[in-house]
């Protein structure tokens, strides 16, 4: 046999990677913490210069922008960095689109990295391996972490939804955003549609949050608040709009129906339920991030999952919706499903 | 301008990616702690099976299976899961290839997993932030697990070696084997060559590993030991061959210096420095292995590195050695420099 002719032999390089791949992670948290893509962005470009502005070592700075180079969040020409255009629109903190805050909730160790430490165990249960995987009951640390950290990276897909629902219209509605979070999908709404009348429902202390997003806003005399849990709070009737973004893959199926009954009982009639989630495709395994997405659920939640479309689908129809319709949002790993209730 | 005309839209995916790329490390530690590969390789292929092979919950070996289906360690057809070809070879405990063992040194948490958790004081100090980055000091407990764990991952490396060295020749060969470790490069080359004595040279707890190694490679008798400090204890002379295998980038320039002068006095003329190192491009980022190595220098050591073969050659010239010269391992991230001592 010609060498030509042999497969090409498997390496290790990639179980090498994986098993080292934690220190992709804390490669990009350093370079965030010490806020490397803004000084790169303001002009340092070598790694003295960034040193000087950074208040590190040359040596520590040009190690970590040679790696940040490796994994493709820097270029490098010589001895100099610059930005991608990726990293210039979401790591460095003078972009409007900066994403540096996502930090704040994908690292926080007490509520999710750490349950990654317990991950043997969580495969062997079937669930979290701790007490702290019953998304029903309060955690506001954690949810007040999620409204200060990731409304960047729900902005996209704030703008699809009002677009999708045609907010422009300007129909009156009145809209209920369950888990509202930073409440940026309500507020997002509210500001297409003059006409829009928004409530917030989430944690007391989460819902602080969104309420100082909906004054910055403008929007305060729209913009009403309901807080306690999502499965006991009244909450309130004749919806046109049911906000569940991020929501039901923290739970299981029947848990999950339980929500879309009260759901149900909300709107009016012809209201549309609107969930935004991670949709993986029925095989489970594509696109990548949504269908990754489940490994967090198992860690993290007793019972919360991933669900397919079809499974979304049977949830909604066993609630007494019709009509569920899927579209993808452009440019990120969510879709978005619209469930109506008969008029 | 049309859609065609626009550039393609930056995506937050490989942020949000590396931000969770800790989870992969999870995923694939978890999987090899269950287990989960050999289980699939003996026939088991799908989620209940698996689960009942392991004493895992289905529920957990679906969404774990999955997740190394995107990570590409398994692939799945309908509800079955099989092996990739790099998987059975590497991650069947049944594949006399397998390289699960390196998750006891790459995931060793007291002396390297978790300096990544204060990598960015180690950026901002250049070095290692704990007082545990000078390496001329013994670590036993971390280089034992290194000689019990990584010996699979040195095997072609090792064959590579005896044949660069011409060891089938059967010339009698002295050979110091610094830093032996698991001993397995030495005891390869004794295996070759039958005329070679092998000298290990490492801390007293490890060359109990090289030893057992040594007898059961049926060495014993061509097997002798040196025990401490490679910095301090005396070596021998008259050596044809010295090995430095991933020794080097645990030092600065001036430390390798050092070592490389005590090597020179204890070859005998003519005689070979083998080194064995992550050696990347003078770039500084490729190729990718090589490269990364030195973050990992960056957040457990006081001053090492991942050396370019033009700073590895200096060290050689200012210490008295000649005609180095550079040879890729097949297949390996690792490579290879041959130095002379004048004859």
């Amino acid at each position: 046999m010609t060498a030509s002719q042999a497969a090409p032999q498997p390496t290790p390089e990639r179980i090498f990677n994986t098993l080292n791949a934690y220190q992709n992670t804390a490669a990009l948290k350093t370079a965030i913490e010490l806020d490397i893509f803004t000084k790169i962005g303001e002009g340092a470009n070598q790694a003295a210069a960034i040193a000087a502005k950074t208040g590190a070592a040359e040596r520590g700075v040009r190690i970590l922008c040679d790696y940040l180079t490796i994994l493709e969040f820097l270029v490098k020409n010589g001895n100099s960095y610059a930005l991608t255009p990726e990293s210039a629109l979401f790591l460095d903190r003078r972009s409007p689109a900066n994403l540096t805050s996502m930090m704040g909730f994908l690292g926080r160790r007490e509520e999710l990295t750490r349950h990654f430490e317990t991950l043997t165990e969580a495969v062997r249960k079937g669930g979290c391996a701790s007490e702290d995987g019953d998304n029903t009951k309060p955690k506001p640390g954690f949810w007040v972490a999620f409204a200060r950290s990731m409304a960047p990276l729900m902005v996209p897909a704030a703008a699809f939804l009002a677009e999708l629902l045609e907010a422009r219209a300007g129909r009156p509605w009145k809209v209920l955003d369950i888990a509202a979070g930073h409440g940026m999908f309500g507020i997002t709404l509210a500001r297409a549609n003059p006409r829009a009348q928004i409530v917030a429902l989430d944690w007391e202390p989460v819902l602080e949050v969104a309420q100082e997003n909906a004054r910055a806003a403008g929007l305060a005399d729209r913009y009403t608040l309901r807080p306690g849990s999502a499965f006991e709070t009244e909450m309130g009737e004749g919806y046109d709009i049911v906000l569940l973004t991020n929501f039901l893959h923290h739970f299981d199926p029947e848990t999950c129906e339980k929500m879309l009954r009260r759901v149900h009982a909300a709107l009016r009639p012809g209201g549309r339920a609107v969930t935004l989630e991670f949709i993986p495709n029925e095989d489970r395994v594509s696109p990548p991030i949504p269908a990754a997405f489940s490994l967090i659920m198992l860690a993290s939640t007793d019972a919360g999952d991933a669900y397919t479309a079809p499974e979304l689908e049977r949830m909604f129809e066993n609630t007494g919706f019709r009509n569920s319709t899927l579209h993808s949002v452009p440019g990120m790993p969510q879709r978005v499903m619209v469930s109506e209730k008969a008029s």
